[in-house]
């Protein structure tokens, strides 16, 4: 039984951004394909730019002919198309959100929205404060009883704990917490999820799953391109901020949390909030931590130019495009072992996974030439590409002798289902019109996630240049020392 | 580093049966083409015909060019063929066994075989006390302090435990414990080797291997094939003495014994003797085990006759050709799990399995609709054919509901390793060759095997003809009725 959207209108801020039209439209499109809108649906676009509700329409249908994922299909399209609207005006301009609130009225009548509406905030958060400020005056964002207003706000959350906070007093101030869904992309993939499937229904995998038999977890998240064009939005926030501060400290909280007693939002996010309590920077910072700056180098069989002379950054600029950071957490279940985490852009492919490392089997009975070639037990939750498990263990090489060696086993989560696996975005939009806040992370595990990172930001801050690293290599050598210094190795996805 | 044996010769006893055609023949030249064996070989065979060592040449070398598993190389059976010998006789015939021992002999000088030699009786078991007697009248059986004389027996080792016992007492009176060899061709399997490699190189499966988290073990010896023209050999042994007492017995005890301090041949037999020591079947016996003879029925596209119609069974035939039993293993490390074992011929399929089937695990956070098609979690050990290993358990499917579904992760070990695997005969002659007692079972697992089937065997010797089944299904009612009763199901594998 898939689960239907009521009645309903969507308001995106910023839709002439990258977002909208990448994601946003094309996932209401697939969404309403895949019959998941009501019919009473509304999507109405708020920009500068002096359009008609006609060529509104028409970005819309360019982005769902280039993104959806969906096959096109002319009745969905034309049914969903009525229901768009445009409204222009600047975010300081009191007439363009009465304009705004006139629209939705209407729609609410003619289309009969319901008087329930989603406020997509794709825009930078320092224009939050005044958009929120201008829902609350034209009564948007606190609607009459039997209706809901909610508000979707997109990283990053602040840049550090304190501006985090001052960002949610902000939010908070005019929408409660219950309409605020901040946009975690990573929590709703399939694998993401499946994190939870698989250790919780399963009977083979929790009893491993602690420090009795994990020796270390490296979460990595990498990427293989550079930073283009995004200088502006990348120059003063980095890598640990960028990627760690959300995605990688909330698949860890994933990866570590105890077992909830049900998988409804309160009872999932008490054991996050439980989990991210207990986690902090391993000390000394200077030690278990590395960050870099991508040089030139050969990405395949391209030569990249280096993040300085890509031109948008200051010479001077300390931003990093390479964070690696070691964490404890100070449970029962984890004490002792190490969780790596590390991001990087630049870096020799595309991949992101969790990969628990099992401590060595003491090998009594086997001759130690024997199992010279056998390395930890891992096993690995990859995320993406390629999504699935893989199981690391050692078995007896073929001929006479009891040898051993690694070997590999894979399942794949493609070729396993038959099922279409939602895109991250419809995933979430739906669930933000559904009132389900599961997937998004709450203004407690924001804040977490800040008093983890801050520390490693304050350490770096004091440092000067982060250490160059060769685009197309695994990152910068104070990465490779970080974990060698604990006696570790970092996987080679 | 291949071990390579020394100056040695086999002599064959039983050189026209198929067992020495379709398998040892071809293992020799294998083994030999693998430079796995002296150039100071001999291979001398024992038979009734009137050959002279051509005709046995022409023999083998017919065996080698339809059976081996190597590239036939014309230098490698040059020289293996210079040591190939003939010696007519029968069993009974003093003077045959004295020009045997004249021809070893005279090998030893010629050929440099150093006084070595294994004396492989792929005969009836009636044959092997007249056998064992002349070789230890003609000298044979106790060699020179530091040459070797080795004897290499087949299945069925006795019909229950006072034969067993009979047959031990008849060989060991000639031949030291430590110098009998019997072959149980499934423990020359790699991926029964597997097990142990498996087992305690990693750190992945130990610690769920036990009743804490295992339901239940299911062993499974699936045959396609009917009986055809073997009624004279299997007709008042069937499908319990022909498989269970063995190679299923022994599946169990690699799967169910404690770690060895090592895998030297002493420490891992202690385990297994241990392990048997504390098996026995459950009771009551009728219920918790299982015999049927096929009927007519298809395999695949094919119909097929039943048993009593194929020719060579007496129609009051009480030999089953399909066995189940039941097992427990009283250790604190298994008390409480049933060991389903099973085997049958006109099966569905020819496969052979150890499964180990997970308790459920308590499913506390998911909703119950969203894992009605969630199964037990499984490690299916693959033996053949497909040889690997599959793990089952719970993954979420795809959508916007935490609804979890069994699926498979493999591991082929074909496709793992570029090392080809040595066919069972050849690593086992190989390891008679270098005194390796490891793969074979002594004398007390013998029969602690019969101590642990004997009990089922008189049960069923007072119920009459066994349950019929129709050919191409998983066997007679009785047997799911016995899993049944414990709450269980056996697997389709």
């Amino acid at each position: 039984m898939p689960r239907i959207a009521g009645p309903c209108g969507v308001v995106i801020f910023g839709v002439t951004g990258d977002l909208a039209r990448k994601k946003l439209m094309p996932a209401i499109y697939d969404l309403a394909n895949r019959g998941l809108l009501p019919p009473s649906f509304a999507l109405v676009g708020f920009a500068r730019r002096d359009w008609a509700d006609e060529d509104f329409g028409q970005v819309v249908y360019e982005a769902v002919q280039q993104h959806a994922r969906t096959p096109f299909r002319q009745e969905v399209w034309d049914r969903l198309a009525e229901g768009f609207r445009f409204v222009q005006g600047t975010f300081d301009d009191d007439a363009a959100f009465e304009r705004l609130a006139e629209t939705l009225n209407k729609l609410d009548a003619e289309r009969g929205t319901g008087g329930n509406h989603a406020f997509y905030l794709s825009i930078p958060p320092k224009a939050f404060p005044v958009v929120c400020e201008q829902l609350q005056k034209s009564g948007l964002a606190r609607p009459q009883e039997d209706r809901w207003s909610r508000v979707v706000i997109e990283k990053p959350f602040g840049h550090d704990l304190a501006s985090a906070r001052e960002l949610n007093a902000v939010v908070n101030s005019v929408f409660p917490e219950e309409s605020v869904f901040r946009i975690d992309h990573y929590l709703g993939k399939e694998t993401v999820q499946n994190i939870l499937a698989l250790r919780f229904a399963n009977e083979l995998y929790e009893p491993i799953w602690n420090a009795h038999y994990v020796d270390h977890v490296q979460i990595t998240m990498a990427e293989d391109i550079g930073l283009g064009g995004r200088a502006g939005y990348y120059d003063g926030i980095g890598a640990a901020r960028d990627v760690i501060q959300n995605h990688l400290i909330q698949l860890l909280a994933l990866t570590a949390m105890e077992e909830p007693v049900s998988f409804g939002p309160h009872e999932l996010q008490a054991e996050k909030i439980k989990v991210l309590s207990a986690t902090r920077p391993l000390q000394p910072l200077n030690l278990t931590s590395a960050r870099g700056q991508y040089s030139a180098g050969w990405q395949g069989n391209e030569k990249v130019p280096g993040l300085l002379d890509e031109g948008g950054f200051s010479p001077e600029s300390t931003t990093e495009t390479f964070a690696a950071i070691t964490l404890e957490v100070d449970t029962r279940r984890w004490a002792g072992v190490p969780f790596f985490l590390r991001t990087g852009k630049r870096l020799p492919r595309r991949v992101t996974e969790v990969a628990l490392v099992f401590k060595r089997a003491p090998h009594l009975p086997f001759d130690s030439t024997m199992t010279e070639e056998l390395g930890k037990n891992a096993l690995v939750l990859r995320i993406q590409p390629d999504e699935g498990i893989t199981m690391r263990f050692g078995s007896k090489v073929p001929g006479s002798a009891m040898e051993v060696r690694d070997v590999n086993m894979d399942f794949s989560y493609g070729s396993a289902f038959a099922e279409d696996s939602p895109e991250a975005y419809e995933r979430l939009i739906l669930d933000v019109l559904l009132g389900e806040p599961s997937l998004f992370p709450v203004n407690a595990e924001v804040e977490l996630s800040w008093k983890i990172l801050d520390p490693v930001l304050d350490a770096w801050a004091g440092q000067g240049r982060p250490e160059p690293y060769e685009s197309g290599t695994w990152g910068p050598p104070s990465a490779f020392e970080m974990v060698h210094r604990l006696d570790r190795e970092w996987r080679r996805p």
